[in-house]
């Protein structure tokens, strides 16, 4: 037997009721489509005794051999080269929606309409117009509906947010967020569909940008102005097929300023142009009687200083391994010291939803909503408004 | 679609075979239980295209509710509450035992001579001898075994094997382990099997020792002498029930020195007593031309340092973000810098042995078979023979 | 004898020639005064054979008590109570100024008149307009010039600066950099002069920024652009005679946007409201072929990452520990890990200028003059303007 | 002025007394010979008001030019080529020992005879039969001696020792310290004093090792049982004058168990050839209420673990910054977070040995006397049988 096991992880005999099943509808077989079937696969024996127990009865693609490729290894029961056909399978309650930004809206909102809830990559649409328009329509079917800021779901984070709003940081002065790649600083990385504005919306900003400034909504509260610049520093690249060169239409990276409702001030900034930097999403907030750090690469750790520590000799930050039993979604894991991976934020994403939908609670605050992909939209606009007035912009939400 | 999308983490359209099924019996429904399967239900989809599909035959345990319940959750076709049943399911072609080290030897020889594959639990048998006789078990059967020292298969220990065995390193001077916990330093703590010598062989030294014990000859190769001294911190404890008191009678910490064949020397220690050390693996070795440090609660970090590096006024130890596709299991799990965690350890472990067996193939050296179980086993009794004797001494095997 | 003296630190009879003598008069005795006279205590046999020997003519402060308390303590021969009778001195060649920003300007341009060199603390003025007409007095009078920049002189920054100019990074695309410290958090810490516009010009912006700023156009080059916001979090204080309150006029903290020439964007911060940062001073620098980090609180240790490191497996940052005999400064120090502190950086920078003056040598580009004072003060107004305007500001030199 | 200016980091006013005079008379003029020199001119101005002014009257070394040079670059008012001349001068007080191992016992005993005081570098004697003569020399002459064990005088390490002597660790179970350098790997490296028995007494183990067994005696307690073993990896080396290869008669590395009188256990380990490391001193102490760690290349952080910290979801070890005014020695430095260097343990230990000497005080517990350097003798030569023998030995002291 394995080191460590004298602990309990979990408790034994809970489960006489019988979870109910979901059936769900995957739009999407990439990246994210993966991510996102491997925490279906995850949930029942994981987050036991689940609420709910995915069913796969369908995932959609473009590419026949590829969709089918990804129904054979997931388990889907059906495989479909067009999203309509799957949301027309009345087993299919939740629709997943990990296809490219572009793709966001339409089958999203078709989706509402045919009643089923609806998960959403993020960001949520392209733009704050789009993904009001997606709001509109999950609000108008009364569905259930979340978007895709996963990063809610590492434990450390819920940890961070406990700290926050029991108010053991006090007041917050700072909040400080970076997220930085590496990937397409070569300039022969070719033209790809995030590097077009029409397909993506936008570049760092929409794909990186977009979890630190739901972090800072989620961790610190609503920002009211911001200041931005933006930049591309390889404005043209060869296209995939190797005929010739198209033009880069999204920021390569953002740099910005923020203020926020409750006084505190911040900078947030993302790149793809950041030379060793794999993943490296980093926060920082300092308040009136503490500060916490994150680092997505050790996303099993958060550093923790409080002024009113004992003695004050040893003050200093704390290096906390979230890992015990006490910590967020730990209970479900293992012992302490056995760290978990980013993958599982999925798991426990999913979960959540899957809990509002069984037990018809609500999605938020600790699960990101379309109201939060929409006001982040709102946010992400004013950045690139700002890059481009090289003025300050007011925060203003239709809703 | 989530951040970093633009890689392609796993080759499409690769599985125009059908993957054999492999029926597993498992022994154990506690910690290693739950991690077990929950890798064979990852195996599946995550090593994919997989060598077999295990397929979840039956599990085995004492507690009638509890092992019915681990079925349930699992998904086991059959609980049992008496081993032998298990093994006479001629559908159990593998036998993974998970159960406290008191119950590795009978029912893992058992398997064998009923011709199953067996995985067994570290460390194998409580003593040098019993150890052995399992080993001569599963060679007379001609059946694969391994042992379950998991930490062969953390992709970082992998890549460092892999330098090392090529030479980078050079000649290696030092290797440096340490595996430090804290769960029972509270003299309150009940007495529990791993406390005793009849259940457990030994304390800390078996429990985590062994690890790094194995990675001692996994990375450096065999020593051929041993001094160490024990310490039982906490020599008497309440026993579970709370009707009085029971003696401890394993090691709660071990310190020791080694010598290696290839003129290497080292420091191995574990405690159950570090304040602080939740699980806390750190090895470092030192060679002619480099240095390699590792450290279980970053697992999928590395610190490298070599003296060759240009320029010189940069040369320092690397932190070595494993999570590249070239980086070993890397080209399973997802894009850079999203990490894994510790269970993934055993989904690598299995998805070994069950090429190994599918493909007749040697479980080693990757993979630690029965006599690595064996050695171990030697290297551990004469630490404690040290311990008692205030002697070096010498390693010998019989096999 | 001490661990590791095999190795030489200083080449043996270097100094068959006679230093000359340097005269300096000192203005300010409190925290500057205390870290410039230690250098120049240290300079004669540390910076080994010396350009020149500091002598200690006089000192200059408004409290006779504790001005002649500190001429006795390091040893200058003279007290003064006011600094013009210290540059009616004519033994001293070299004028020192340590005061509060507010006696920057005119006992600097009165000892250029003078025809002393003059080293002057940062901030140079407290407007760009002030430190212009210090920048025209001393260039008019022909004098050496230099501004206590002093965190050019870490050997690390020296060791970034030239892996930058040598152009092992290639082309720059970020600068990341923050300054933070806590230490008028709580709000009864009484009003200071720091704390008003009238004697400091600015707060956390001209006190820490400034440094930051600094070494952006050290690193990087020149700005052409600036967006900031400015925050007070505690708008009065309690006067420190316990009679009132004042208002603070002057930042707590500060956030900005760059853009350089170079086409490198960036963030700049600095705070005294970051709880737990005690001087906290960290850059990120990020280039097409590599990386930096330097954190002031580890200011012997530079983390860089070069992209074309072989082989490919074990990239990563490297931890450079800045201390081997050729790193920049250490062929005065000691044997390499045996580390230098802060107030080292008054040593070599004192060092630089009286090399300069003595051999008549350019104090920049490695040292920073008044040219330097004056455009690092141009962009601590813009970022002031940019916070007042909600503008983008941009970055014009008069020179 | 430089940031954070608002501190107060020496009382003023505190010296209406007139420190006395102490006169010098050093040996050696090397590695050890500038460290003690600087410290020596440091003292009377940061170590404010000092106890006593170090006048230096001499310096002593075989190499006439070398000790010239020397005695011009510190201002030694005598150069001397034979430490006999130096102990004939009366106004020679204090004499301080800085020379090879060899000649540590014959001019400190005849310094003691000579009714001086003694300060001498470690270790003491280059056996513990030489180190208890030394011993007995200056107790029969009645003056003050100490030892170099210049890192009790780390702030960190300071601090350490008084968290563990008020019991806020509670019972000590484990010590673990390693000391590790790189600079001997290469075989082309020559042979020098330091490698040779006679000269140097033990290789690794004297000169690293011998540190932190001493820390192991001051944070812990007395030991009473090793085990050890050594290593040459290297046993013959080219002669500095090319002429041929001499062997090497000490250890490059030792490695060793220890049991203390309190009960705990350690592991202590010395080498010169560990790739990558360049003054690697590194301790962890596990008490029953919390952890300590400390890393010499990080002096100024120290590394605290409490089991008691509140609230439980952020315990973890903390990173303390070691450079508060209420942390050992720092109401001398500057400001929090202005880091000082490894130099300053100088600093630190000879005013604390002044002051034992002007105010006829003890040296211990916080200084090391020869006592202390006895004892460490005693403890590496039982490292040394214990490797030779294969056999644990008791530790006994003589005095």
């Amino acid at each position: 037997m394995a080191e460590g096991g004298g602990f309990t992880t979990q408790a034994a005999g809970a489960s006489d009721h019988e979870a109910v099943e979901l059936g769900i509808g995957m739009l999407g077989y990439a990246f994210m489509g993966k991510a996102h079937s491997n925490a279906f696969l995850t949930i029942p024996h994981m987050m036991y005794p689940p609420a709910a127990i995915p069913k796969l009865v369908g995932i959609a693609g473009r590419n026949e051999t590829s969709v089918k490729e990804a129904a054979k290894r997931f388990g889907y029961q059906n495989a479909y080269t067009d999203w309509r056909d799957m949301l027309a399978n009345d087993a299919v309650q939740v629709f997943d929606n990990g296809g490219p930004n572009n793709v966001h809206a339409e089958p999203s909102i078709a989706a509402a309409e045919a009643g089923k809830h609806v998960f959403c990559e993020k960001p949520l649409g392209r733009t704050a117009e789009e993904s009001l328009k997606m709001l509109e329509a999950v609000e108008k079917a009364g569905v259930k509906h979340m978007v895709a800021f996963n990063y809610r779901f590492v434990p450390a984070i819920v940890q961070a947010r406990r700290l926050i709003e029991t108010g053991a940081l006090g007041r917050i002065f700072h909040y400080r967020a970076i997220y930085l790649q590496e990937w397409i600083i070569d300039p022969k990385f070719p033209m790809i569909w995030r590097l077009d504005k029409d397909q993506a919306g936008s570049g760092a900003l929409g794909d990186l940008g977009a979890h630190v400034i739901d972090l800072a909504r989620y961790l610190i509260g609503e920002p009211t102005r911001v200041m931005g610049m933006t930049k591309t520093f390889v404005p043209e690249r060869p296209t995939g097929d190797g005929t010739g060169t198209a033009k880069v239409t999204v920021d390569d990276a953002f740099i910005s300023l923020m203020e926020f409702e409750n006084g505190a001030i911040g900078t947030i900034e993302a790149s793809r142009f950041a030379q060793g930097r794999k993943n490296h999403q980093v926060l920082e907030i300092n308040g009136e009687k503490g500060s916490i750090k994150f680092n997505l690469e050790r996303m099993n750790e958060l550093e923790v200083f409080w002024v009113d520590d004992k003695p004050n000799t040893t003050q200093g930050f704390h290096n906390v391994l979230i890992s015990e039993p006490y910590h967020p979604y730990w209970e479900h894991w293992w012992p302490q010291g056995h760290m978990i991976g980013w993958e599982h934020t999925f798991v426990h994403e999913f979960d959540h939803f899957f809990r509002a939908i069984v037990n018809d609670e609500p999605v938020d605050p600790y699960g990101a909503t379309f109201l939060d992909g929409y006001r982040n939209a709102v946010i992400c606009d004013a950045i690139l408004e700002s890059a481009s007035s090289g003025k300050a912009v007011d925060i203003k939400y239709a809703k």
